[in-house]
């Protein structure tokens, strides 16, 4: 099997890349660690210090800004962006695994890992929190330090702790005016149901 | 003096494992760092980018996940959890130690460093944030980017910022229904003063 | 051209310093990242796993705790400190910019970077989060964990999230008493507009 690894993505010398899953033209910078069984897609830039374990899944186009870790049970679709040093969890009732008292309901992933999904083109704000087993909708922006406690629609804005929902953004990142409109590309949406779509 | 670093412990080979205190079976992972001077049992698992620092004091069967950072100040006792990205803090009144203004407090370690404990069995939940001085109960649950301002009851369940408590959870980490029993491992337990103890 | 970094910088050896313009006394632990074209003053100390990106300043005596990450458009004075943890943004509206509808945006910086100050000798708690576009005034202190959305005065405590001013502090870091007076120092002080001056 060729070493897709070696011949075309980027690897920072000191940056650990186990997995032979990673596409062509992505990036791992400086003391980042892609285990063995993780799985990155094509031109992705996972940043410094940055931690990527067996099992979980990133898309395509992705941001990884530094020191994020992406667990098991977490699934990034493309074009996300997770800013630096988000939190992902993947444990409701977390405890040692090596404590007498819990250490059976560890035996199999199936009792404890909880998934994470990070729907296409979502973005992250920097140091956000996110509790296990939401779904992130697409194109939907937590602002930096919020922590999420539930699901979030697409093109949603949520900020504070817990998240709560503040308003509404584009494809490309801009919050929404009062009409539902694109300040900075006139796409406009309209209201469905307890979320917007493009109006066109 | 036997090299018990080298013989016992499991060490990734980007590791820095300065300390000679480090009991069997442990495993330090990527870009992690135990200082001369920390103290590690046995049975842990430290993981990448962690740092341990020298005064810092971890018991044994302790989960130290990724990024966590461990201060001379902070004790942590055997079987409990520390999840990623927790935050510790031992300085109540922090400064650049080589502030003018400051730098006289700094020349003595009693002036300045405030001790967090930890204890036996309980869990950090992802990213929360524990101020100095306190002291975490034995098998309390801080949940996931709380931030905790005061002393945790055994088995007290925290969210929120700042975290307050909304319940309690057994020893093997569930959350207990309203009669104070485990649905999972059926333990039960009854109130006394403001915690709560096995029933048995 | 003489390798500054070489001859004066304390550099673990794991560290990385691509920085030319390092001061001297400065230290660099283990894990850090110095990039090329970031500028960093004397007598400074950069913890383990800290990353200083090309762009970024900082003046001298600086402490930058472990595990920060200081973006382009970070600027921080001289005697400030950066706790463990904190987290700095640089962008108002993050995509990932490989993502088709907001990689024209990436294209230039001045559409997307937005400028962060520390001011002198200001103190940043542990694990606390700096939104785009915000001034940390002189000597002001954020507590761990706070998520800072607004500018600060100078000489102001921050705590919670979102970050609100319930005091004030001292050169030295020690709070105020009622009577803006320091109880460590005994320096006092006096209102002024909104903040606070020294009353000499």
């Amino acid at each position: 099997m060729p070493d897709k690894t070696a011949s075309i993505v980027f690897r920072h010398p000191s940056a650990l890349c186990e997995s032979q899953d990673i596409g062509a033209g992505t990036h791992v910078w400086a003391f980042a660690h892609v285990m063995d069984g993780a799985v990155v897609g094509q031109n992705c830039n996972i940043g410094d210090h940055a931690f990527v374990e067996k099992g979980a899944i990133v898309g395509d186009r992705v941001t990884i800004k530094n020191g994020v870790m992406i667990w098991d049970g977490v699934t990034i679709e493309n074009d996300a962006f997770v800013g630096p040093g988000v939190i992902f969890t993947n444990d409701r009732y977390p405890r040692s695994r090596r404590l007498a008292e819990a250490k059976k309901r560890y035996k199999n992933k199936d009792n404890w890992i909880t998934s994470t999904k990070v729907l296409r083109g979502a973005s992250i704000g920097a140091g956000a929190i996110i509790l296990p087993g939401i779904t992130i909708g697409r194109f939907a922006t937590i602002a930096a330090g919020a922590c999420v406690t539930h699901n979030v629609p697409n093109h949603a804005l949520l900020v504070g702790h817990p998240a709560r929902e503040v308003g509404w953004v584009c494809f490309c990142g801009m919050t929404l005016d009062g009409t539902l409109a694109c300040p900075d590309c006139n796409r406009g949406f309209r209201q469905q149901d307890n979320a917007i779509v493009p109006s066109e």
